[in-house]
């Protein structure tokens, strides 16, 4: 090999002979063709010659590759103390550490800087390289306490005559003295210092003359033992340090020296592998046993370069790479080849554009290896595409919506899968379920679910003339809920009665009375036809066509069912100023012409004995009394009912309420919205933020009830039904299937069942591949086809009971999703916290429910909560819902001007206009939608979805596939071609890549490792 | 010089031979030195030879060194293009672009990227560096077109045998093909292309045989110049291309071809200056002459890494030093020099901690240079102190207030100085006024100004008995406005009536009355006083112990207005709800039993002829009537005034008004906070935010006025006067100032005068220090000499005709300044907007007071305008001028943990707890003043300010200098101990310096010119 870059260098010289100008230059041609060998890559002057394996990626690879197998290195912190001179004392001061991202001692703030990319100057870079080449390199030491280490560094130095004999003593006195680190307390130096040195004992009281220029005292104490300022067990201010928890547990430290004293001519370098990890009393900041140790002192007057060195090299042992490679290292040439693939790595910030005083924040994502790989093949020139950006044309990941919906051929297949899935999480859905998360989510949930309990059966009892009402209702979502989450496939999702059932009741209801069928009747055979539908559906797999339904589809009808939220919100606030109109005449000065009084009937009638034909029976009966009544005295109603009249201006008026209303809404939503942000603020302590966060609602809500209680005024409030019997009183508890109606009702209530089992089993499927997206993270898998089942069970349960039909609602089940998201507590400081995945478990959906069902008790409690700050929360949730949504973040897209828009990836791929012409399709077919719904077609829409699909095939012919991978999802029946497509890729990769020979590929396998493992380590 | 390289190389090689294992080792350890040698740099390990100038340095200084004097060099604009095989054909196509910051093309999004810093990769700059010293350089070459330009490459890289002959038509056709520009509009490929190529004659057509695979044809016509693409002028597409305006006038552009091509076994490099810029037809996106080209042709399949090059040499072809040695290099090694001094100064980021995958974005500020000079200084440890943070411990720059506070010792000396220093602005403090902005600036200021005339007004007229009113309030405001902007030295500066002036109004008045003194003549007299004590304080510069007011001062004084403003507006706010009380126990079922009904006073006691003693005699004189009325009809007034008396439950409430106060009230200033912050949203195009941005205040108010117009409630309305008459009916316009009050009055009015004059004078002075802040980037200079002489005489001319004294408003003010800020138009992409300076000029503050006079006359208009809203204008001004203040910054970091307070430079330098501790002097001394303000002692509120002065004074014996310096400014008795202290170090680090010698000075005095030189052309 070596005879190789002879070759190279011999050919190259000769050629570019003539350039040559100076011996400078000639050197610099020289350093750049081996740097270019050295590091891997070819030399593009250097081509004919095949040079491939460079000796570092060879190095790392011989001292790496070989025992993958074996246990990763341990993390390292590292700390990096400079000398100072405090008084008339030398001392080591903690400047930075590292334990991903660099934190800085401010030395005036006394304090951490936050965390901060370590941006190195490329001279640093260089001088550690050279550093290490020339000082002393000892592997595997073996080391007990620090005084013998620096004796065993010393002595080495002088056995390779880098320094003389005559430096050890001065050497090990400043390499022994005291650290001081910085902790969160401030310190209070001349105090604690004096004190210190005062009852230190005689071997410090010689130092005391030691004049305030940074020089070493003469008459050093010959036996360096007797100077060691550091003590042998850790401090108890070690102990305590707080910071020892953001450290992984099996952390190691290594410790970076560096200071210039003024005995010295040149540089004495060390880098230090003990050969098991030992806690050298005092070094480290935490009570972290050190592994290595670099140390750097210098002749006077280049601290900042000393400094930046041992910044370079701190930071260097932070890298996973080279933190393998110190591990591993077998001599000195191992470090240096560490270096080198550090050094092809950098990424380089040209000096015109960037201020280095600048911290950079630490990324929101750690190094997205596969890049680098990909990079480091094209650069190789094995992988490379044809155009400069072909490394961004990668597709992205294919839809994939998981093996739950495979279709499995077998009888029942998809189901026992299903239950054999989740079978084994069983347990764990209970006992993970123990979070204070949980609270606030069974609280959020809770209010979502009773207000909608309370709207839909109040909307139902109108529909039904009170056959179903707020206590079906109630007891429905209480029964269905807790079923669904005890046993279902997903127990996140939460049942809920929905739009199009409520509008298929509706005209059930109309259809029965006007045909004189009894409803309850033909409603129990209808929900008993479409379970046994269902129950069919689940039997032959059927679900699996939902796959074929794309992020075009889904967030299609999110969309919808979020707007149908938002709009229903505010449809009830505007409402409240109908109800309760504003007398907008209203003149203070004329406060006397307003009034109301109720004026008796005409008493000349009575009196008359003429019959009162407008009013009914009761009321006659009362006309005796009628002489008896202060009518004056009667209230709004008593005065209706006894037939009187109002008069007067104030009685068409209810004051302040409408305004009240709209505070009590407007305020609940302000307020939620600016606390769930808090998280994201930089006051109070991350984990009260959080906290804050969490129970956003929940604060909101108490804050406007509460403001609304200290108002006093009479708002309308949540009324729940306290007693325990159905709504309608001609209804019992039961229905019974027979007896009603004819017989041909019981078959033919078949076809408007297939009607339901489609409304219910797009409205299931589409909620559950919502709530199951890959974008949620959950782990233990779901249930399409056990769901289903439930739904189809608990319908015809329902069905006897006459209490309303339940599936997944959307927008409560994304609010339940999200109100449990977890993130990782960011261990390294400055790593940004990741989001883990869902709290998945069965015991927040159960409280909600059976809180719901309790909730007929809680009418006490419950009755102080105005109506106004329920639609405040509607408002909260429809809005929230939409926020994770691309379809929405695209239609953001149309208002901004290019330059402002946000880097999304697919804006790297799709031209503006197809971007903004897709969603545009989105906007019209929801626009036809939303008509739809408005119109009695409301009850076939979950079949529109289909339509929705359609369309989205549709597309197919509009947009290029490239396209549509980026802004939506391939159909399923691309996939075959789309692999084979790939096949081409490769095979064409493949044959470009024959330019290069053999040994380039083991190059490139070499290369390949390494960042694997780079990526490996990174995941840990 | 070459020697002493040679003797460095060889001692290094000496001491290290035994280290060397290989003969890579060997080499690298060369490159090492030299490469430090070669950027100026000592290499540790190369001490003991004091080589000091490196070549590179020194080849910079030679070339760029001698013609400080010369113009700058234009600047640069590069475009690279990458070659492309579009179906059959290849073409250059667009893949990025330099102004400042590197945009590149979105190939699948066919959009730019947004502006980012190019973060490069080492290895490209090294092969950069090789291309330059193997490939053809020429330079000053005279070229017309780009045919005859490729012609001359070719020529000199057959001369130099570089390549051969037989290649020189397939380059030179490869780089004469045509140019696609990424311009806005969606290329339409195939179709265009199939257009061009059918009708672009015979020349093209033998091309279409080309294969897909990127290979030239080989049958290629002999003459070069018939295979020419480009157009000899530029395109219509290039003229109209609205991205010029981006570019400065004078800039010459820079191309960059990259590209890979199957003829070529090595690359094709050149590097092209020409000796005129000339437009070469279509190779620019723009019309902007070329000076410089960049060619590079490889061999297949190393696209990325030329891509890199080219990205690389782009880069340095923007960067400031760079392009200016690539101006004046005269030979190869000159452009070698500047690569490395540029590779010198580059920043690295490390693989591991940073994703190369984000885009960084431009930073807010260009590389402050100082810091780079400091830090170059240090890193050649000559300037370099003891600790490695030495660099941050720079002292903040000194507390200046400017020449126009200096003590001239003549008389009227500062007032003759300001008069000079104000007149030659006179003419633009006119026209300057004619921008959009001022139209915003003079609406909002309008409002803010009659309101808080009105709601001054309102309160003198209360505490004066009317003798000065609300008209009086505005006349005064008008007049004395309109003359203080015309003539004053700070016409930024509002007048407005403020509260210590209406405590002492109340005071005096009580005084008189009580005394039997009139009012209005001893208010004459103390006016006339307090004007000939202003004009003394004028003539003898007393404005100069103004300077001895540090920020603490002026910050506690702006915060506590700020607060009053706060507090005002809320209390006013709570007022609505007291004067519009909420019937909160109104039952809307119990509508009938609210009234309120007008009854007579009881009868009886007319009957018996008992004297009415209660009521007054006018309505006795009424009785006769009383009995003729219809109380039931009478408004509330009318019934008290009759005397009857209201009984009725809804008599003491007003509906709605209270709510739908706190709704405008809160809205408006939601609204407007809201409004301001849309400047930094990602929505609309820039121009149009800024303008909704501008008029926020004006958006919201008239949303607002809209919102109450069309709920039509009786909100209280914005009332002004409309007769031109004074408010109380017994004075005149105009006061004599004898014959009503003894003779001696006349004299003693001279002590409470005084009272006043100090009152003025703080007031106004301070105000005027907040206005005139160096952050404010005021270029025309102030004068407090004039402006306290106006002040003066303004108060005797109001004072002769009972109008209220009026002196500079803070927060008015504060919000005038805001509200006329000009930042600078960002001009390359991705440079941020800098804040440029304020608007100065007297048209604004002129229009604002002619508006408030003739507001008179508006009271048509102006009476659709609730109270409410201008209380949220108010609230927003108080909180707005709270925005820039760093006491308030400070409060927020209390509640915030220290991870995450933002980097201000005051925490970096000093201890958290001393700045909280400081903080908390604050506080406490903002608290006492409250109390007080709130007491009759506000008349000496402005004697108070001098207390803080006091407080502040004796900070100096709790806090260091250097903590104050940072955290407050230093007081002027320190300046000349300060400079002494500079002198000192200066001298140390001259000592310090000694250890160089002499050559090391000249080598830092190039760097430092170089540094100086980028400085110069970053400003320009």
């Amino acid at each position: 090999f070596n005879r190789h870059a002879t070759i190279c260098y011999s050919k190259y010289l000769k050629r570019n002979l003539s350039l040559l100008k100076s011996m400078l230059d000639y050197a610099l041609m020289y350093f750049l063709i081996v740097w270019e060998i050295q590091t891997g890559k070819f030399s593009i002057t250097c081509l004919p010659v095949h040079l491939t394996v460079s000796p570092a990626a060879e190095r790392l690879r011989y001292i790496l590759g070989d025992d993958e197998e074996t246990m990763p290195t341990p993390t390292l912190f590292t700390e990096m103390d400079t000398l100072q001179h405090e008084g008339d004392e030398l001392e080591w001061r903690e400047s930075a550490r590292w334990v991903k991202f660099e934190e800085k001692v401010e030395e005036g703030g006394e304090r951490w800087s936050k965390p901060h990319v370590s941006t190195l100057s490329l001279h640093s870079l260089f001088e550690l390289r050279t550093c290490l080449q020339t000082g002393t390199v000892l592997l595997d030491l073996e080391g007990y306490s620090l005084p013998q280490i620096v004796d065993d560094i010393i002595e080495r130095q002088i056995e390779e005559g880098l320094i003389g004999a005559e430096l050890r003593d001065k050497i090990s006195f400043v390499l022994l003295r005291k650290h001081r680190h910085q902790t969160k307390k401030p310190i209070h130096r001349s105090f604690a210092d004096l004190g210190k040195s005062g009852s230190g004992g005689s071997e410090c009281s010689i130092f005391k003359t030691v004049p305030v220029s940074p020089s070493i005292p003469t008459h050093i104490v010959h036996n360096s033992r007797s100077m060691n300022d550091i003590a042998e067990t850790p401090s108890t201010d070690q102990l305590k340090n707080k910071f020892m928890k953001k450290i992984p547990r099996d952390a190691e430290a290594s410790n970076v020296l560096v200071g210039e004293v003024d005995f010295l001519e040149k540089p004495f370098v060390a880098f230090v592998r003990l050969s098991q990890a030992t806690t050298l009393g005092g070094l480290t900041e935490v009570p972290v046993p050190t592994r290595f140790l670099f140390v750097l002192l210098g002749p006077l007057g280049k601290a900042k370069s000393y400094n930046e060195i041992g910044r370079a090299i701190a930071t260097l042992m932070v890298d996973d790479l080279f933190s393998d490679v110190a591990y591993k290292a077998r001599d000195r040439e191992d470090l240096i080849a560490g270096i080198d693939e550090f050094l092809d790595e950098v990424i380089v910030l040209p000096p015109g554009e960037w201020d280095p005083k600048i911290r950079i924040e630490p990324p929101k994502k750690i190094p997205s290896s596969v890049f680098s790989l990909n990079e480091l093949g094209q650069m190789n020139g094995t992988a490379g595409g044809r155009g400069p950006v072909s490394e961004d044309e990668v597709m992205p990941a294919p839809h994939e919506l998981g093996e739950e919906l495979a279709y499995t051929g077998r009888f029942c297949g998809g189901l026992i899968l299903d239950i054999k899935r989740k079978l084994p999480w069983y347990p764990s859905d209970f006992y993970e379920g123990f979070h204070i998360q949980s609270i606030s989510a069974v609280l959020f949930i809770y209010l979502g679910c009773i207000t909608n309990a309370i709207t839909f059966g109040g909307l139902l009892g109108d529909a039904t003339d009170n056959y179903q009402g707020v206590m079906e209702s109630f007891l429905g979502t209480a029964l269905a809920g807790t079923v669904f989450c005890l046993f279902s496939g997903q127990p996140l999702i939460i049942l809920s009665s929905t739009g199009p059932i409520l509008i298929f009741e509706k005209l059930l209801y109309e259809f029965s009375k006007n045909n004189g069928i009894d409803y309850m009747e033909l409603r129990l055979w209808i929900g008993m036809h479409s379970c046994v539908q269902c129950i069919f559906l689940v039997a032959t797999d059927a679900s699996y066509i939902i796959k074929y339904m794309t992020r075009f589809t889904e967030e299609g009808f999110s969309s919808l069912i979020s707007f149908i939220f938002i709009s229903d919100a505010i449809k009830k606030m505007v409402g409240a100023f109908k109800y309760y109109p504003i007398n907008i005449d209203f003149k203070s000065d004329y406060v006397t012409a307003y009034k109301c009084e109720c004026l008796a009937p005409d008493p000349s009638k009575s009196i008359l004995g003429v019959e009162h034909t407008l009013l009914s029976k009761a009321t006659y009966s009362w006309t005796v009394e009628e002489y008896t009544l202060d009518w004056t005295q009667l209230s709004k109603k008593e005065c209706v009912k006894y037939g009187g009249s109002l008069l007067g201006k104030s009685c068409k008026y209810v004051p302040d309420l409408a305004l009240m209303s709209f505070i009590l809404f407007f305020g609940t939503y302000t307020m939620t919205v600016t606390l769930k942000k808090f998280k994201f603020s930089r006051y109070f302590p991350t984990k009260l933020r959080k906290l804050i966060s969490d129970f956003s609602i929940f604060m909101s809500i108490m804050t406007f009830v509460g403001l609304d209680m200290l108002i006093g005024l009479q708002t309308p409030k949540l009324i729940v039904p306290t007693d325990f019997k159905p709504t309608r009183a001609g209804r019992g508890w039961f229905v019974m299937p027979f007896g009603k109606n004819p017989w041909w009702v019981y078959v033919a209530s078949s076809v408007p069942a297939l009607l339901v089992t489609i409304l219910i089993f797009m409205d299931q499927q589409i909620s559950a591949v919502i709530v199951n997206r890959k974008e949620n993270k959950l782990k233990k898998g779901c249930g399409y086809h056990l769901d289903l089942l439930w739904v189809g069970v608990l319908m015809v349960a329902c069905s006897f009971m006459g209490l309303p039909w339940y599936v997944a609602a959307t927008v409560i089940s994304i609010a339940h999703i999200d109100s449990l998201k977890m993130e990782s507590e960011s261990s390294a400081p400055g790593e940004q916290p990741q989001f883990l995945g869902v709290r998945e478990q069965r015991l927040t959906g159960i409280l909600v429910f059976v809180l719901t069902g309790v909730s007929i008790f809680l009418a006490p409690i419950l009755q102080f909560i105005p109506m106004p700050v329920l639609y405040g929360v509607f408002l909260y949730m429809g809005v929230a819902s939409l926020g994770g949504i691309q379809f929405w973040d695209r239609i953001k897209l149309i208002m901004m001007p290019a330059k402002h828009q946000p880097d999304f990836s697919y804006l790297r791929h799709v031209p503006l206009r197809r971007v903004h012409l897709f969603t545009l399709v989105q906007i019209v077919c929801l626009a036809v939608l939303w008509i739809l719904k408005s119109t009695f077609l409301a009850i076939i829409f979950p079949v529109m979805i289909l339509g929705l699909m359609v369309i989205r095939k549709m597309l197919d012919m509009v947009f290029s596939q490239h396209d549509l991978a980026w802004l939506d999802d391939i159909l399923p029946e691309k996939e075959k071609k789309k692999k084979e497509d790939e096949k081409n890729t490769t095979k064409k990769d493949k044959k470009k890549g024959k330019g290069g020979d053999d040994s380039e590929d083991v190059s490139v396998l070499v290369v390949r490792l390494l960042k694997e493992r780079r990526r490996l380590l990174g995941l840990k």
